[in-house]
């Protein structure tokens, strides 16, 4: 496959997770994370490490979300051999608020020849205001 | 190299050019990110692209940072291929100022065999408390 249908790929992978996502069902994210995935998000003290870590957080959390609308803006994959850093900036919509992400999701082929996350962070846009 | 080899290597990489930075040098850093180079922090609207975008924030700020120590928390380096994620928290003590954050560094071999930064995003643990 050639680098721009790869990202192509990346991208579409990522659209399909974040909007099951948007609906309360973490099992898109959840299907194509690593065993070795690691995790920053604004609501953690530190670094959640491993699967099993993240598959708690987000059974946690199944349900709960409901994101209108939104809008992904200037997504970029940084494709190199069997790595893809997919960086976005996410505006989502739910009810009257609004919330602005920074978004670095590193993808990596695996020896499955499957793509998979071992790494997201996300953050909060200009959190201080 | 091998593996252990190399993860150390990336460790100390980050240490030797956070550690410059800690005295308002940004020359650690802006010796080691890649001309592709990517950025989230939470001063910025969206993400910077590219190294002269970087170079140019950076350059605002150099002499203006004063970091007394710090605690880097649990760095952790996902190596795959040519690839070195480095994930760790941190804390830096300003005077009475304590700044606690989550980093994400994406290292890549590059064709001249050198480990430069892609990809970095810098937040704030928790900014809302």
């Amino acid at each position: 496959m050639n680098t721009e249908n790869i990202k192509k790929q990346i991208l579409e992978m990522e659209i399909a997770a974040l909007e099951k996502w948007n609906k309360g069902n973490p099992d898109g994210y959840l299907a194509i994370y690593s065993p070795d995935f690691t995790y920053f998000d604004p609501f953690q003290e530190k670094r959640l490490d491993g699967f099993e870590k993240i598959q708690e957080l987000y059974e946690s959390l199944r349900g709960k979300g409901s994101v209108d609308r939104y809008e992904m803006i200037d997504p970029v994959v940084q494709l190199s051999g069997k790595t893809a850093i997919l960086t976005y900036n996410l505006i989502s919509y739910a009810g009257d608020d609004v919330y602005k992400w920074n978004c670095t999701e590193v993808y990596h082929l695996n020896d499955s020849n499957q793509w998979k996350i071992v790494h997201n962070h996300w953050s909060l846009i200009k959190p201080l205001g």
